[in-house]
């Protein structure tokens, strides 16, 4: 069994479902951090920060610092510098992509002569945040949108996600956005850099196939699939294109760390 | 040249252009009056009342009472009378659809165990509003647009439309809506109805392909384009299914009315 030189691991449905942890995430990481393995947390959420999705898997008691987790909000940030590093940007989103923008030394606009527009989550959402940004694409700022997640689990049941909010600017203005978020290659080529590794060398772990496990398919990494969380071990049989492994708990992983 | 006994006439592009009068619009529509053929705007404005519609024509000096209006607000209110009298619907809208459904004697509420989502354009949409229209859908609600207009055209540009606000709640559920105006026939069913006449009996006037002209061929109405608006008589020869008449201002048409 080929062993890899570090791990892209996914938050939700793999290492926790909502509020309660899932048995063997603590004893899966706790490995990794034994044998000096890196790991990096992976996750399409855009309005959290490094330093709050760190500090709840440390309330599961799994092992992380910020520096251990890329956010879509990060990753899109990071994105955009590389494309132009004095960008001013026009957003629709909450704190996480607010903080991660400006970290990059990015400029975060309110007017309609953008570079960039960015849509991310935003539970305070106005149809003038959809007018400017319609307006800033219209005249011509590249398009971006964290991730394409249709809904969001809530206790309230299933809210709308990132990925129907921004349809409300595709859907207008014609233009279809980048996305970043799982399962493009965006967020994964960003999660490779911060890590310092190559594709070959890193393993994507995940529950949820058409995010996490087409995200590692997509940029060519191989995926190890947990029957934790979205995805059950049912569907398998079905799947286009199957993850290069898959277990039900991950602590039956443990001996090919 | 047959002679209708009724005519259905679109409002922005036909009768005005925003807030400036159409030439002929005026002349037509006395015509049309002097020689008592009924006649009825048709619009896919949803945030406006009857009243208000027609006393913006009456300041082009158009004759319009409010009876001579409909408005999607009015036909989706007809519309889910027709299916359920005392109906309970959630409401993302206005002023229009509000006052609408509340004439047809149904009820707008504000929980999550509705029988109709309806979502017509609102100017103080929230996430809240979304996620109640998403968990209403979710619960079997059935789903109501009043119109699928992606954008809407404003001094400041192309603002977002009822159709990309209605996306939100379509891409997060997975469930598509009934959309009421124009192109879709349920408005002009509707229209028939309030004017008394049959479909043969009718003829659509209009500027706007996709919406007024198509609205009549699916409604099996003949058409009467007119090139003050939005489609410009260069597409006529490429158009998929030709109007059945066609003239450059409404003037031209008054011999035959």
């Amino acid at each position: 069994m080929k062993k890899y030189k570090g791990y892209l691991i996914d938050l939700d449905g793999t290492m926790y479902l909502g509020k309660d942890p899932i048995d063997g995430a603590k004893e899966f990481v706790d490995g990794l951090h034994k044998k000096s393995i890196p790991y990096l947390f992976v996750t399409n959420n855009s309005s959290a920060t490094q330093d709050k999705v760190s500090r709840k898997l440390n309330q599961f008691g799994i092992k992380s610092t910020p520096d251990n987790v890329i956010t879509t909000s990060l990753a899109t940030a990071k994105y955009i510098r590389e494309k132009k590093p004095n960008a001013r940007c026009y957003v629709i989103g909450e704190e996480g992509i607010m903080q991660a923008l400006k970290n990059e030394g990015l400029t975060v606009a309110d007017d309609e002569d953008c570079d960039f527009v960015i849509v991310g989550i935003d539970r305070q959402v106005t149809y003038e945040k959809f007018a400017k940004a319609c307006l800033n694409v219209r005249n011509g700022a590249e398009f971006i949108s964290t991730n394409s997640d249709v809904s969001i689990p809530t206790e309230r049941g299933m809210l709308p996600g990132n990925g129907s909010l921004t349809s409300v600017v595709s859907v207008s203005t014609g233009v279809d956005p980048v996305f970043i978020g799982k399962p493009e290659s965006v967020i994964m080529e960003e999660a490779l850099e911060m890590i310092g590794l190559s594709r070959e060398e890193a393993l994507m772990v995940g529950d949820n196939y058409l995010t996490d496990i087409q995200a590692g398919i997509n940029a060519q990494i191989d995926t190890l699939m947990v029957f934790t969380g979205v995805t059950p071990f049912e569907k398998l049989e079905g799947l286009p294109e199957p993850p290069t492994y898959y277990v039900h708990n991950l602590k039956e992983w443990m001996d090919n760390i």
